[in-house]
């Protein structure tokens, strides 16, 4: 893969996709210590960068494939990109999602018109479920992360960025990016590679499922010990891709590992401070820059903040907690 | 004032003042049963629109202005505003508040360096607080409203939307706008009547302080019987300004009057829908647009979303009994 993919994404997505701008607040500097740029993917369609990815996927498909369908495995946040790029395109969208997913997601994903088949995270084979589905329906199968016009269609997030670091002055910054199995970590460190030399991606991952961190470390694929326990539902993937990882390893640094309670004090400083709302998982990389200053360089940091899919009883406890 | 005045506001504040999007969602167009488009101001420096206009007026003090410093009255946004541009052109500020205004809005205020001074909303005389300080130290007022640079710096909104109209393929919109003395309403009225004549600006209030919506059917200024008793805190101004009426009552459409309920309502809905953190007067024109869709007219309604300081239990309430 290479920058060109990346681009053809943009033009594919241009019109389609939101350019989400880059938000600041001298509050938000002080506790980080550094200049705290946040770049809020919670405002794109269906409230995640998801939307780029398949929306580039699914604007290639061929017109037989379009007229059988796609399938896709998510938590959620996929589930309601695939969606509503789907509905766009004319094809039919069948999402096996876990049960235990924030009912939100659930609903959104079925309300944008496609079929929702649930299966228990702990007990049931997902894969097994969708490739039965896929073989029986003839649809065509939209990994959420190691699929390469995904991984380019979250890259056109880094194209964005260069322009607006190079706008904002901003030089040799770290880029924290929320990371589950690698697709949109991967995709914005291809963009920045030849747009932006200077930056630097580093994965931020939950406390538990770390396995990214680990395997750069190791430089090897390793996998999380468990599937649930950590209410960063949105990147809890088993282990980095087959694609991603291979990428993730020649260009980004180490990654960084927060516990679940720092994202829910992230996701308070973000409802005083940015005026957004964050689901857990989508502020992991805020909750680095805010509370895990020591572990990051330089006078400037710029944080992905992935999506703002949350129910309100778990945004209402962040608050309660910690605003 | 013109639309000149305007224009100087944008080039005094480019580079300062944040260009907020345009931003959609499937799900509020089918409550709204029309296209709605939402400009987030909530996403603004200082978390509300006042900051153009504080900015744009502070930009043009003479040094020796500067040197004594500015007061302002404000219930919270206006104060905000003031108190960062204040800072960004080396001016003391002093801001005269309501003490029942929002904790956080008197909390950034300080924080942004200025000098609080709190007083009763109903016992205690604003005016005459503020001219003696204003006396004594040789500050420069600057009126939350009814001064040229103020609208001409809220006006600035109005150009911005004539461009994402123009992109988004809008025409013959009602542009609805959260209401208090008329600065916001005005300054994008101005701002439009030249760039997009074809978008109709309709100020929105709360229930027993629709002073605007009165004045503007009866021709001449009205005033609210009551000064307090609605949680849109920053928009219950006494009347309409003796310089932003005239302008109003020759460019605007008729008022529309909300329920204080129905704000909470679309705050809720924009934590669904959109991932934005709004306050209760920043959510009146959103709520408008949802829930009172028989008082508004064509396919696509263009929502201003003017601020987001809301105190964390106002808004769990809201997603507590509306989420």
């Amino acid at each position: 893969m290479n920058i060109n993919e990346i681009r053809n994404a943009a033009r594919r997505n241009a019109g389609h996709v939101r350019r989400t701008p880059l938000l600041t607040s001298p509050f938000l500097d002080e506790i980080a210590g550094r200049q705290v740029y946040v770049k809020p993917e919670c405002l794109q369609h269906t409230g995640s960068f998801k939307y780029r990815g398949a929306h580039n996927a699914i604007s290639q498909l061929t017109t037989e494939q379009r007229e059988f369908g796609v399938i896709a495995f998510s938590s959620g946040n996929h589930a309601q990109g695939i969606a509503l790029a789907a509905r766009q395109n004319q094809t039919p969208a069948t999402i096996v999602m876990p049960s235990d997913a924030p009912q939100l997601k659930i609903d959104n994903t079925r309300a944008l018109g496609a079929e929702v088949v649930l299966y228990d995270r702990e007990s049931g084979d997902r894969d097994a479920i969708g490739a039965a589905l896929a073989e029986e329906r003839q649809l065509t199968l939209i990994k959420p992360f190691d699929n390469e016009a995904v991984i380019a269609g979250q890259g056109t997030i880094g194209l964005e960025l260069a322009n607006q670091a190079r706008e904002e002055g901003i030089r040799n910054a770290q880029v924290l990016v929320p990371c589950g199995g690698g697709g949109l970590t991967a995709g914005v460190a291809l963009a920045l590679e030849h747009d932006a030399p200077d930056l630097t991606v580093h994965p931020v991952e939950p406390t538990g499922f770390d396995d990214v961190a680990r395997s750069l470390h190791s430089d090897r694929i390793e996998a999380n010990a468990q599937r649930t326990g950590s209410i960063c539902d949105a990147i809890i993937t088993p282990s980095p891709g087959q694609l991603t990882f291979p990428i993730m390893r020649r260009l980004c640094g180490a990654g960084i590992v927060v516990p679940d309670e720092d994202c829910l004090r992230a996701m308070a400083q973000a409802f005083t401070r940015l005026k957004l709302v964050i689901e857990p998982g989508g502020a992991i990389a805020l909750a680095a820059a805010l509370f895990h200053r020591h572990q990051i360089k330089g006078d400037a940091v710029i944080v992905v903040v992935s999506g703002g899919n949350v129910d309100a009883p778990v945004f209402t406890d962040a608050l309660n907690r910690f605003a």
